[in-house]
């Protein structure tokens, strides 16, 4: 029976980081599709967002079943009560790479960035893509220096979605309205992916240490 | 054993109705400031969003207490863990609130919502409240039918928010571009309140009725 328990766990450790993957590839493809204006990418992200919900799905499933079945206690049942979480925290972070890969396909041809907003907007995704490679690296390691660096790092892109907001409150600024819609909710988009980013992090910190300070979300 | 496990079942269900009883508070106060430029009562409903976020805390920690010490299973089991799902949402709710009162405290002794806007995000003040009553009465009641009219009537906000957002874009739009940027985030943010009531209805379906389909959120 516990061999069939740890199996289990084992797997669902397994499902998070392949939750993770997806997340860091699907961020990655929508900055591409975003920077290069690959409506195709764009598309494939798109598309593809229904296999993380399916995970999603099937992680729930697993930690019901387990808990029912199992009946854990201690570390155990913390593991699984934040494993239900972290999977909660990936799929929105696919909901928004989803968002961003949207952004990018509905102004095609054109990009949704003005060129006022081309840096800091590719630095921005930058920025989010290594807060996603660093949460798959945390889901596998938990590592808690990986933890730490995704929580200091998000500082970053906070400052860079003030930045995308002082530009388009600027003198110089000439974009239209929907380009200001626009770039506004992406900038908030990769803004608040780091912010889940910053949740998932904090739970794997709580999943450690047991430390209930760090795992409530402060965002 | 039994009579204890009933009544923390009891004060879990409480403690939900206690959480979407604050939430509806909120909304209706910060719409209120929104709409009356009332800077006290925007400061008290960001002030009071912690109590609510205390709320989640004692919900979850409830869930894993109870979980870990009655091993329950079925329809208990189903029960506690929507339960933390339901509390994660009703926080949220809580959250978009409260960023509802800081665009009324940001832009006092002026409103951020310009002329051209006043009626739309009205109706949406409206709809995201009359939502947070419905969250109220269902979480108290989980009655079915009150669980369908959230979701049929977030169809009244996602068209609002539509029209926000043709508003600005409309020919004779004079607002600038801070004005822009505050209508555009608080018409979301009024729209995402909405969302997740429907992401809580769905949770109560299948709590009541144990069908997968409608628990998955499909926002």
């Amino acid at each position: 029976m516990r061999t069939i328990f740890t199996a289990e766990m084992s797997q669902l450790a397994e499902d998070l980081v392949d939750m993770a993957e997806h997340v860091k590839s699907a961020i990655h493809r929508a900055t591409e599709a975003l920077a290069k204006k690959d409506l195709d990418l764009a598309q494939k992200v798109i598309a593809d967002d229904v296999k993380l919900d399916n995970m999603e799905n099937r992680v729930d499933e697993r930690c019901v079943l387990l808990i029912a079945q199992q009946q854990p206690v201690g570390l155990d049942l913390r593991t699984i009560v934040t494993s239900l979480r972290i999977s909660a925290g990936l799929e929105r972070m696919g909901d928004l790479a989803q968002h961003v890969a949207e952004a990018a396909r509905r102004t095609y041809p054109d990009s949704p960035v003005p060129a006022s907003h081309k840096d800091v907007i590719a630095k921005m995704g930058s920025a989010a893509n290594h807060a996603a490679d660093l949460v798959a690296d945390l889901i596998r390691t938990r590592d808690l220096n990986v933890a730490a660096q995704i929580v200091d790092e998000d500082d970053t892109l906070d400052e860079l979605h003030e930045k995308a907001y002082k530009l388009l409150l600027a003198k110089g600024y000439k974009g239209g309205t929907q380009q200001t819609l626009d770039v506004a909710l992406l900038a908030r988009f990769l803004e608040r992916f780091g912010d889940h980013s910053v949740n998932v992090a904090r739970r794997v910190i709580y999943l450690v240490t047991g430390d209930i300070d760090n795992e409530r979300s402060t965002i």
